[in-house]
């Protein structure tokens, strides 16, 4: 594995004129369920509303000026982060998108400026529309996670939280691909920085499967309501986590839930399913580090309300 | 009229070991749809998820020693406001709460230390009950808009932004029995203040109705989904509002629930109804400030999750 922490620092003095350095908040009533400092990074307030703007302008700043055109498949946020991101720099972005993703998704993309391309709902759709893509086009590739650009951007949130609050010994972050958390973690490779725990859904239980294997499980069926981790690990991110034996601790959809509703009513943050798996997480599990980090890892969600008083 | 901007500027020096100095955010998508630098003061991440912690701690950090226990009428913000300000300061809280409230709202009461007194559901039920405790105790009524140190202890939360960003020539609240309002208006006395733009639900437009026929009106049918602006305006608000000359913008329900739901959509805030209510009448109104400021009043309602995905 040649990454590094340095690549980390690199990345986040790359960005940091584009991205939000997003405020830090708690919460005195979590602090006093857990009996500890609890530090929320607060990604939700990123632009495109979650971490995968760090990544994805880390990685396009990374490209050479002659690419002009970025494309990728996503229906989540990495498909709007890398829009808002090509349009940063002025190159163009190609998204494609699976004809059932809902029409909010696909507006948010066309709003950063995304070129929206359909393919069919099958994974293996998206895989066979994008090589026909690269075929007919000089695009170039930006992966969702699976990449050590978007590693290293993603892990810029956990350093400026790091650098913040330098008493945090121990991070909590979701892991779905494993960007966030294996840029997280590259922090401490030599003893640096906070110890990582990865917090994932029950349902989407692969990168828990894939370290305790030792080898890459395939993603589960779509089920959980952290949509943003269903995805499955890529090899980076598992080579990253495993080196450094990174704990990933399970949580169940019930506590996602709790979770969220805490951090929605205590905290007052709008902040999607998966943002809310650290916490559960965490919860669960409990700590003895007296200072701890959350990254609230996205926002996008959508809110009905109940008004009736 | 005895109130000047000093007593809120003292106000806020008795206050500020107690509460929140909350964060100001911003929006560049709200920036560009108003061509203007709009800044929102977060009160709804203030102690007890409002601005009504500022008043109430302010009254009862106001009382003389030999005050006990507080009491006040509220299901609302206001009452659980209190409970916590006389806990914070190791006095007793009465809240009268009608018994139809919502238990949410009753176990929020109970859970700052507040003592729960049932009552009918209408006003005059309340009222009744109230004139009956304070005849057989010696709780001190503290009233939940028409007081001087309510008021001012409201103010301080205009007068931080102020203090952040002086730049701000026109400030927006929202306005129900008109504690914010006028409390905001006082910092502006001898011109040494924004100017204070109050929004009021067209459904509850008892203050507009009240400034433009010169005398105070009733409240009407409480319709509004801005739950927290459907009392009638007090009589020392009234006059600071009059004698300042306050504009007031009417703002209709659909417009309401678009700024709230702009406001979570685009910068992952909880707010309340009323909240949206000034944001509402600044995007129909308009402005010619080059900085603008917005106070979210509050951020405590139930929300439920769409989480289809």
């Amino acid at each position: 594995m040649s990454l590094h922490r340095a690549n980390v620092e690199k990345a986040l003095s790359r960005i940091t004129r584009y991205v939000h350095r997003t405020p830090v908040m708690s919460s005195g009533f979590v602090d006093k369920l857990l009996g500890c400092s609890v530090l929320f990074k607060c990604e939700n307030l990123q632009k495109v509303g979650a971490f995968k703007a760090r990544g994805a302008i880390n990685a396009v700043l990374s490209l050479p000026a002659s690419v002009h055109t970025v494309i990728t498949h996503s229906s989540g946020n990495h498909g709007a982060a890398l829009a808002w991101a090509a349009s940063q720099v002025n190159k163009k972005s190609l998204i494609i998108v699976p004809v059932d993703a809902k029409p909010i998704k696909k507006s948010a993309i066309r709003n950063y400026g995304g070129v929206i391309i359909d393919c069919g709902p099958a994974i293996t759709d998206r895989e066979k529309k994008l090589s026909e893509v690269l075929r007919e086009t000089d695009a170039h590739f930006v992966p969702p996670y699976d990449d050590p650009d978007i590693i290293c951007g993603q892990g810029t949130a956990a350093l400026e939280l790091q650098e913040d609050y330098p008493e945090i010994e121990e991070l909590w972050v979701p892991i779905g691909g494993g960007g966030l958390a294996a840029g997280s973690a590259l922090l401490d490779i030599q003893g640096n920085g906070p110890t990582v725990v990865c917090a994932e859904p029950s349902l989407a239980r692969d990168a828990y499967d894939s370290l305790r294997t030792g080898e890459i499980q395939p993603a589960l069926p779509p089920k959980t309501i952290a949509d943003g981790l269903r995805t499955s690990l890529g090899r980076l991110n598992f080579e990253v986590l495993r080196s450094l034996n990174i704990h990933i601790e399970l949580v169940h959809e019930e506590a996602i839930l709790s979770a969220m509703s805490l951090i929605w009513s205590r905290m007052k943050l709008v902040v999607e399913p998966s943002a809310a798996v650290p916490l559960a997480g965490l919860l669960a599990k409990g700590t003895d580090a007296p200072a701890v980090g959350v990254i609230l890892s996205g926002g996008n969600v959508e809110a009905t309300f109940n008004l009736t008083n």
